[in-house]
């Protein structure tokens, strides 16, 4: 071993112990007669002096050529420190050093290995084994560890059991586009790499094997989105005799315990909300309600008051902004601007002032009076004090509108505080949706999805109407869980592929094996699956899960520091029987 | 949730209680006026009773269409057995049903779900969803889940961090032949998937992550012998400012740990021999401990008798049989058949019975005495009652014919008990080995590999006898770990490419991202990884992984259950920018 004890493991009460360190250079300070070193390791950092009326002479000189993140090991002797830092678990003492070897040099990095680094996103993730020395970075992928330790703990407590499903299965066209692998020893033939495991959980339940869990690698070759990453890495799970109220019970618990254990923080018993409810309310099927500003729809209080805008609008519907009544001319057109933009796309925005003393100021008082006002006030909840916004246009995009607009409002009010927790449940989600695209219905959580028993009626006649025993987990306004209730008899999954527009040759061709295995007893289930590196972002109050992912691909899908994808040769795509086109 | 308690929870504290079970229908014996059904879950099995005067006569007429594998609910009183069985958790008591409700039907499964089942290995990988209800697969699956969270436990514990790398990564011709994954978004280039993390562990060395672990799976693209899979799955460790001894104990006290928790045997230190003493003593660099048999080699006392075949041999060499000295000429016949067979291929075997009695009587007695033989015995460690059985030949051939010779009479001896472990360490393993095929050197363990400093030297004159900081731990004849330390300089690394036959454009191409790495402040590390489905079976007392993986595939690589690989449609093909061959 080459050294005693870590970087971080030294106070008081080793004074006068001898001591043999190994790590980085962090830094050092040559006055002359005196060397410090700041030596650094995943613990912690511990300050060496060389004094050169202490130190032999030739260890002295040797400190003078240390360069920055050199790899060294020292002997030395704790003794206290002259100046304390408080700060430092190791503040109190520093190590006079009696030996030194240099273990390996360094070349200067080409970023500071630093909190706050000056090393920008290329170059930081072209030499990531850098940026993984730096606390920021290491610490992120500490706590996730951590993180998905008590994940597993928490569900094997609780009998549930973590089973390895394979990597090289098969590809179906469905849903997102998969990754592929040609077969050398099939040809012609590729196996998928899975989007998901679910499939495989649900056989586990006609298995047997009753509770399931894993934490597992999916992969999706779709073009990525800011944040997104082509692998990611779910908790996936499935229980079997259960109804959606137990499903939903295990994973609140679950959640509950990591913020408890991980964060120190007790949450109260998880807000349900429909789907319908979350639309209407926040436009948003994630809403973040750490923060209120609830939607108001204006239409009964606002519509036939000459005011044409509003007047040939399918919805107008406003929010509360707290305290903004104080807003500014120049604040407002700020956000009139905002909601302009390109990305967001309204045409406008009509807003009112509710003041201190109760009067209510408008950018529309020629068409509205104060009672007209004040009954926007009153839809909206909006308070003396508050900024009322309103936009008006066709119901959906301008939910979604608005939605984006209290995100904005609440961030410029700093009310989107990443140390606090407002966890929800979504459910009733619609079985389909309608794709513009495809002229289709498509299932909008997957195709295994039970519809409720009660709206089966409806997929003859209004297939958008049906709703699923589906549910989402939001956390502070982002979805970190989904799952829902399967199918589980032969004929309704057949009905369903039907509805989703797959023959039957091809509902066989790919999932014939799972209505196969239905047809042998399977029992109710039903699951759910965790983005796990979206939770551990948000749980370590960050917006992006960069940080958590060791080895990153940037958004053409490229590991920079090892030049991945590559070319491979010709030999090997002749073994796997295919060709470049 | 459709149960109060699982099917194996209830016993005689629960009589008069009100119950509600689900599960699955083990068998059901129908005597006319009373029905008994096995209900089953992963938990137990819970014996129902219908009975026509107790219970109502529709749920009693339904009970009678009960089929195998049906899946069911019950609601009933648990009341106590009038025959009891003492070898069930729930043998104490029966569930006298009121309500029955049959959850889904089941087709007469191919196979029986018995713990001795009638199923064929492929019509049981084809319904491996119903194998899985079989306990020994069942159990074999939960095991796994528990050996794995000890691993995890005991790992963290010691500061282990488990970090995820990346699935998706660059193609190395070395070694085994890689899968690869055609990159949609860079035309021409493929992803690899990982034979292992070894660069990616390296580099969070680099990163300073100190101690880090994995449990992961890995790819490799290999013809499959019997009992290996295309994926297969790691136990993946690394360190750093670590010396061979600090790693030795640290993963020597991890198996310690499993052995004790989950088989409750304390073990011993691990031996500690060397590779070359290993294949002198064993034949074998890993060597079965559970028993003795050690070789004794004969040149010195055997040759230069009269007794060509062996005067002419490179090496003469025995083993001890222990009491097989009665062993009938029929006995010792088939032994002479089975090393003669092609698969060990030797010529002859040569055998001389040490009887009780103290004489030795050999099928050379024409060329050897009574002294001779003693001297035989003494070398071979033959005691009174023991037959000694000798291969001649070249050395290493023979070596290995004895040692598979040696494991059989072990076998034939009931020496092998899979509730025995005898685990031990082989150090000192060669650095390179010189493939006849491509004539030139490999890497024995892999390019990454330090060699003994002290060998460096030989580099350049003798390759083969130079020895690397590389070890395996073995159990029960098994290589279930290996690693090494490393290299940690560019320089060094830059010589072991060179000879092991890189250019140094493909060193740079290959590995340039590892070799820069190294110059930026490398600490010494090192490592191992434990092959998982291999340590669970062997800690599970079976001679197969299969059991112990959920949805193994079979020796052409294919899942036969999900049919995969498959082939992919035109457009697909299109979009990756490949076409068949």
């Amino acid at each position: 071993m080459y050294r005693s004890h870590n970087c971080g493991a030294l106070n008081a009460s080793h004074i006068a112990t001898e001591v043999t360190l190994a790590g980085w250079v962090q830094k050092s300070r040559d006055k002359g007669f005196m060397i410090w070193v700041d030596l650094r390791d995943r613990y912690g950092i511990t300050q060496l002096i060389f004094d050169s009326e202490r130190t032999d002479t030739a260890v002295f000189e040797m400190a003078k050529t240390l360069g920055r993140e050199f790899v060294i090991q020292v002997k030395g002797t704790v003794i206290e420190r002259e100046s304390k830092n408080k700060n430092m678990a190791t503040g109190d003492i520093e190590i006079l050093v009696s030996e030194l070897t240099i273990l390996n040099v360094a070349l200067t990095p080409p970023f500071t290995i630093e909190d706050e680094t000056d090393g920008g996103e290329d170059i930081r993730m072209k030499y990531r084994y850098l940026d993984i020395r730096r606390n920021p970075v290491k610490n992120s992928l500490l706590f996730r560890h951590k993180v998905a330790m008590e994940v597993r703990k928490y569900l094997s407590d609780l009998d549930f059991c973590e089973v390895e499903t394979p990597y090289l299965i098969k590809s179906t066209p469905e849903g997102a586009r998969d990754f592929v692998v040609p077969s050398r020893m099939n040809e012609g033939q590729f196996y998928a790499l899975p989007q998901s495991p679910q499939t495989f959980k649900q056989l586990l339940m006609v298995g047997g094997m009753d509770k399931y869990f894993q934490i597992v690698k999916c992969f999706r070759d779709e073009d990525l989105r800011a944040d997104r990453q082509p692998e990611f890495t779910q908790i996936d799970c499935e229980m079997a005799f259960v109804e959606q109220e137990d499903i939903l019970n295990v994973f609140e618990g679950l959640t509950r315990h990591l913020l408890k254990e991980i964060k120190g923080i007790e949450v109260d018993k998880f807000p349900r909300i429909t789907y319908d409810y979350a639309m209407k309310t926040y436009g948003n099927d994630k809403p973040d309600i750490r923060f209120g500003m609830e939607f108001g729809e204006l239409n009964e209080v606002a519509q036939h008051k000459e005011f044409s805008v509003f007047n040939t609008a399918e919805l107008v519907v406003g929010i509360a902004a707290p305290g903004c009544a104080s807003y500014t001319r120049k604040e407002i057109d700020n956000l009139i601007d905002w909601v302009k933009r390109p990305q967001i796309g309204a045409s406008g925005m009509v807003y009112a002032k509710y003041e201190l003393d109760g009067t209510i100021k408008s950018s529309v008082d020629k068409f509205y009076d104060q009672e007209d006002l004040l009954n926007w006030a009153k839809v909206t909840g909006a308070k003396p004090g508050d900024l009322i916004l309103v936009l008006s246009g066709p119901a959906h995009k301008t939910r979604t509108q608005l939605s984006a607009l209290r995100m904005e409002v609440a961030t410029r009010l700093g009310l989107r505080n990443p140390e606090v927790f407002a966890p929800l449940w979504v459910v009733d989600f619609p079985l389909l949706e309608f794709d513009e695209e495809s002229g289709r219905y498509h299932a909008m959580h997957h195709p295994f999805t039970s519809p409720k028993p009660e709206d089966i009626a409806l997929l003859e006649t209004e297939p958008g109407k049906v709703r699923a025993n589906a549910y989402d987990m939001v956390l502070n306004g982002n979805e970190i869980g989904g799952g829902s209730i399967r199918i589980h008899d032969k004929a309704t999954q057949q009905l369903m592929f039907k509805y989703l527009g797959f023959t039957e040759e091809e509902a066989k061709a790919q999932f014939g094996f799972l209505m196969d295995a239905f047809q042998f007893g399977a029992p109710p289930h039903g699951g759910l699956a965790f983005g796990l590196d979206r939770l551990v972002a948000i749980l370590g109050g960050q917006e992006t899960i960069r940080d958590f992912i060791a080895f990153p691909k940037n958004n053409s899908g490229r590991d920079v520091m090892i030049d991945a994808p590559s070319v491979i040769d010709d030999k090997q795509l002749e073994e796997l029987h295919i060709r470049l086109k």
